[in-house]
């Protein structure tokens, strides 16, 4: 139990700025394990649930910001967050910012500078659960910039999940998140035009998921693909067990068998571009993850 | 231990035709169990190391096919098939062939009615495996068409692996083996995508794996996952945990990462240009998986 006239050093003050679905369960999560909680929202009605359980409603954002060392900022994006922030300009110095909102990685870093001009420090994070799963020890949570200023709030942000620093480059938690996110939709879409194709022969998706899902998608990236990556950051693409030709003419299969059974075709023939591109700068006879290399390329026609 | 010279029902005699690396696993591995096998290969030089082991070399396809009630096909496409078995047209009464080799779910068909003009019954199947597991029980091998031609063979058909029947349409093995390859290969381009992502800002491939492969993507297609296939069957799509339009926003957002960080952007663009059909036709307050939707329909410009 804590004392709530005196400072507790174990439970830090914590400031959260925004209450969506998000903010809010942040919020709630830090009061629930006695942190004193402080917020702020455009619409104040959004903390009255907060209040009822003791957390503090700041009238303004600059009033919000001092009464933490610690401020999460949770809105829509980048331009939100910074207008939210400028009225409290002068409230910022000796402060520090976590923004678990969304961004791109050049947001991230042009706002490190921005708050050091402020003389505050300045983290960017990304929540990879949704808010009911914010407070469980597994939830991931992603940041990246200043690594003494994650280690000194580390035992805070543990409140919310399991804390993961990526670097010191700010931009790391919002590109990571990306690209997480770009990986979840391709694995998704590839499932869903597998479903399409094989639902054109009447298969139901619980059917072909059984199989697809049940047996064939564990041994798609087990650990005989892991084996591959030391190889793929030294752009060394052994061909002896299938050529990138031999995908290349599978992918061709695929596409011809989308076109004669009616379904979108569109997935497959990119992904047989894509291969097709990759035999063309020469990696015929390397293996498949030889197309790393057309992705690391922008493409031609943005 | 089995006498040379007298039948063994529980052992039938079994041809293999076509002696590429799978053709030679398959008539290794039955030979190694005990089993009457021969072989023919328009190069006859192959068998040479499974003569040694006892197989029979027959002098013609003729031959081969009159030399046991079953026939594994085994040859690079249906054409080659079509023209390997020529000559044997006589040979196949009463005989069951079954189709290894690649092909479409048209082909396969065609080719039930093609076998029957000549008294002989048609399986397809497709090999889920690399050689060197064939004959291991885990191994997966897909079969379609005619229940009773499986069951009647599935003794032998046990032999090279596990052998699963997914139903009377002889195209649904070629359509199974298809529709799980696309899926492969979809989920190794956003995987390797998202690696050219994080590694456009110098994160290493082994680095981004141990997060993306250890931890992300065992948590995307999960049981929850699966919990909503049955609404897929139905093409009920409720949006409560988060809509299109939020799939979308995302979608753009990675899209326009993409650019800004100097990788190649066809991928993320035709994921965010499916998804923004998907909300033209009506579905961007259901959630993501309505995409299916589009998948199911033939894209307008082959």
């Amino acid at each position: 139990m804590t004392h709530p006239h005196l400072p507790d050093p174990q439970h830090p003050p914590v400031t959260v700025v925004g209450l969506g679905p998000m903010g809010h369960a942040l919020a709630a999560t830090l009061a629930d394990r006695g942190h004193t909680t402080t917020v702020w929202n455009r619409t104040p009605g959004k903390a009255d649930s907060l209040v009822a359980k003791g957390v503090r409603r700041a009238a303004t954002v600059a009033e919000a910001v001092s009464a933490s060392p610690l401020t999460l900022l949770c809105l829509q994006d980048y331009p939100t967050t910074d207008a939210v922030l400028a009225p409290a300009r002068d409230a910022l110095r000796d402060r520090v910012l976590v923004n678990l909102g969304t961004g791109t990685p050049e947001e991230a870093r042009a706002a490190v500078g921005r708050a050091a001009d402020r003389g505050a420090r300045w983290l960017d994070g990304a929540i990879m659960v949704p808010p009911p799963l914010v407070g469980d020890p597994t939830s991931v949570f992603l940041y990246s910039g200043a690594r003494d200023v994650f280690d000194a709030h580390r035992a805070t942000l543990a409140t919310l999940g399991d804390p993961r620093h990526l670097g010191p480059d700010p931009g790391l938690a919002l590109l990571y998140n990306t690209a997480l996110l770009e990986m979840m939709y391709a694995t998704v879409n590839g499932f869903l035009h597998a479903t399409a194709l094989v639902g054109s022969a009447g298969v139901p998706a619980v059917t072909f998921a059984d199989l697809a899902l049940g047996w064939f998608m564990p041994s798609v990236l087990d650990p005989t693909f892991a084996g591959h990556l030391p190889d793929l950051d030294r752009g060394h693409y052994p061909g002896e067990l299938g050529t990138l030709e031999m995908n290349l003419h599978a992918l061709d299969h695929v596409t011809r068998t989308s076109e004669e059974q009616g379904v979108h075709t569109d997935q497959p023939r990119l992904m047989r571009e894509i291969a097709r591109r990759a035999v063309a700068e020469g990696h015929g006879a390397e293996s498949y993850l030889s197309v790393l290399e057309v992705f690391k390329k922008a493409a031609r026609v943005p």
